[in-house]
């Protein structure tokens, strides 16, 4: 579309977003930062420590282990001489940081990042190409004690319940498990493991066709679903894993772990309710060696908005150094999505200063004052009737209006409108603050 | 996917970031966070609403206005059949911003953006690739009265201040002096700004020679660096202002609006040593029209911290909507390398939990009930000697280790040891929160 200017006759060039690329209006991007806000907070309060990686790294680095479906999806380009890529998530980065800065860091190595990620995927519902993570990790500089594994739930569990979510259930299993099943099949127990892992989308009979499809005998798809029948009982998690028997190593080793886990649950206080043992989930990403965590809201049709797991060896690709972690990531953009938060929309600022006096100063004195004390304050400048200014203030939600006038400047009080109730009263800036920070 | 051993024969990519693109270690990047969350804080106590936009942008809208040296600069790429542009300000999306939600908005609306944004200059000191900046602007629908400029000027003196820089100075001037001046001369007055912008560098000679490179007259030459040596003046702003006269229409309309400006300041109680009337400023970028300001460190060899300006068309490429606005950007990668913040490091974690018992399900009470009081906690999960313990907390300079031992439970006592004065006291929980939040 092509539009010739009334004045200028210039082309214009038609505003739009990149599709996949989100963009909020004032009132949700502040509901989305206290979101960010919310998480940052919850991360420090664990002790996670921050850390900012490039969007930009060498192509390299970022396609170092990819393949398949992730590598379609990463935005690449040359500039110069270097192969750049954008990130598509904040665990390679991660992988690439220890490895760089090993000598640096202290361990256990605690981070968190909350940064976006770039995926070139079809935009659809709860599917974005630009979009925020917040991840949390844990980094051992050589082992890493199981009991984080258990730390990362619980981490999830006070998230999750902290930004406003109660119906929701953390599932958990362990690589080593289906790797061990898998093992004795004529294939890489990957295929087999991204097959199971669309069991929702394609149910019992779609997982036996598309093993059939691969050439999976007949014996072991008749393991596969009696394995999947297993993970479909209710009985207590642990319960459920003891009463498994299966002769192979790996298989054994996944186990134990899963034991540990679910033992190491109580202790941090995390509700029966709340999570819940899964043998089919699997995460389609290679680097996981153990633990493996998702996170479904009950009554959403999304699926998990925070998954991660454990990784025996997260810098293979860039260093000898053996580095161990566990970590887990929150898909914040389609987090924000689920929310139901309309009703708490509120201005930024807790104060319109309203001039009604040439004596400008004494305006922005009081509104210093204000800020000084914490409270947001903005001052309304330009010149317009008393009612425009109200209702600039009404329809920014903003609570409370100061109206200071020659009257007010020569008493020392100053008109303070509850823009909610519009109960106005006459106070000095001591009771003003009070007044905006204790509503009665 | 071919694993060639789980060792090391496997080639190794060498862990790098791109040139130009900052990455900070844990402790430089709490105190980054830090800067960026107090630019922040001010933004809101002043009354800007966060707005954020996505890094990639259609390269139509992003190109509308550039040319030379800004096009050459930008990130640019095709994907599918998009041509995809990275940002390289935060002023363009915004400009796209408003007028694509123009509807949506409330005027003035005053907005914050803290972003990374992408120049492919080359790497030098004090520039990047990739950096943050922090923008603020005021938009209003139609006019925006022009106390908004002045409102912004103290918007920089306060923020300036409060992350701890006390000897700088705001150059302030105004493009219609500079246009006005040069509109008689037989070139774009553009061009000449761009020679003089360059002082600092060139010297009076140099522009000169400029000067007469671009065949300006020698008349001409003459009044420019007359006019160079008036704005030299150390003399009261307002009175250099008014003893200039040219006749130029434009010329006078720039000086009614510094002398403006000049007079607003005092009501925003800015002091004398911390701006002036500079002629010479021009800053680069074309979309200004009216008061121009930078803002340079004394004693600091980098350039402006923060500059900007008076735009009154600003989303004119992409609607026939009259868009004034005035704002400001700081450079906040450029401006961390210039703080001196070194000597306040310190780990984000206020207390770390040192478990000395096999009860760890109270060591994890322990630490949730220090967080719900708003203090951050971590808990040493690895099985370690004591002393390892302390070391990592000392690395980290954790102010405080709370030693939970099986004695200490049962008294229901805790060990909380101040690892900066090495004094240790047995106190209950509701002690340690006020020890730990005024520590003696």
């Amino acid at each position: 579309m092509v539009i010739l200017s009334t004045l200028s006759i210039s082309p214009k060039i038609v505003p739009k977003n990149l599709p996949g690329f989100p963009e909020f209006l004032p009132c949700d991007q502040i509901l989305f930062n206290n979101l960010k806000n919310t998480i940052k907070n919850l991360c420090e309060s664990f002790g996670f420590t921050p850390m900012d990686t490039p969007i930009l790294e060498s192509a390299d680095i970022l396609l170092a282990k990819t393949g398949g479906d992730t590598e379609k999806q990463i935005y690449s380009f040359k500039k110069g001489n270097s192969e750049i890529a954008m990130r598509f998530d904040l665990t390679v980065p991660l992988a690439k940081y220890v490895a760089l800065h090993h000598e640096n860091l202290i361990f256990p190595f605690r981070r968190y990042q909350i940064g976006k990620v770039y995926r070139g995927e079809r935009p659809q519902n709860g599917r974005f190409r630009e979009f925020y993570q917040a991840d949390v990790d844990i980094i051992g500089s050589n082992n890493l004690d199981i009991i984080h594994d258990v730390e990362i739930i619980s981490f999830i569990y006070t998230t999750i319940r902290e930004i406003g979510f109660n119906d929701f259930v953390i599932k958990i299993n362990n690589r080593k498990i289906l790797n061990g099943l898998f093992s004795s099949f004529s294939c890489n127990p990957l295929e087999i493991i991204r097959i199971v892992d669309k069991k929702n989308k394609i149910g019992i009979d779609g997982i036996k066709r598309e093993l059939e499809k691969i050439k999976i005998s007949s014996d072991n798809i008749e393991t596969v679903i009696k394995f999947l029948n297993i993970s479909e009982t209710k009985k207590n998690n642990i319960d459920v894993l003891k009463s498994m028997d299966i002769d192979n190593q790996m298989f054994q080793a996944g186990k134990k772990e899963l034991i540990e886990i679910f033992e190491g649950i109580n202790k941090f206080g995390i509700p029966d309710s709340h999570y819940m043992l899964d043998l089919t989930i699997a995460r389609g990403l290679d680097y996981y060696t153990g633990t493996i965590y998702e996170t479904i809201l009950k009554g959403s049709k999304i699926g998990s908005v925070c998954s991660g797991g454990r990784y025996d060896n997260l810098s293979e690709f860039y260093t000898n150094k053996k580095i161990q972690g566990v970590g887990v990531s929150f898909g914040l953009t389609r987090l924000f999505y689920q929310m139901n938060v309309r009703s708490t929309k509120k201005s930024v600022s807790d104060v319109l200063v309203i001039p009604f006096t040439k004596k400008l100063n004494i305006c922005i004195q009081a509104a210093s004052f204000l800020r000084r004390h914490s409270i947001n304050t903005e001052i309304f400048l330009e010149e317009k009737k008393m009612k425009n200014k109200l209702d600039y203030a009404n329809k920014l939600k903003i609570p409370f209006a100061l109206i200071i006038g020659d009257d007010e400047i020569t008493s020392g009080k100053y008109s303070l409108k509850n823009l909610y109730t519009s109960e106005q009263k006459l106070l000095t800036l001591d009771e003003i603050v009070c007044e905006v920070k204790n509503p009665v």
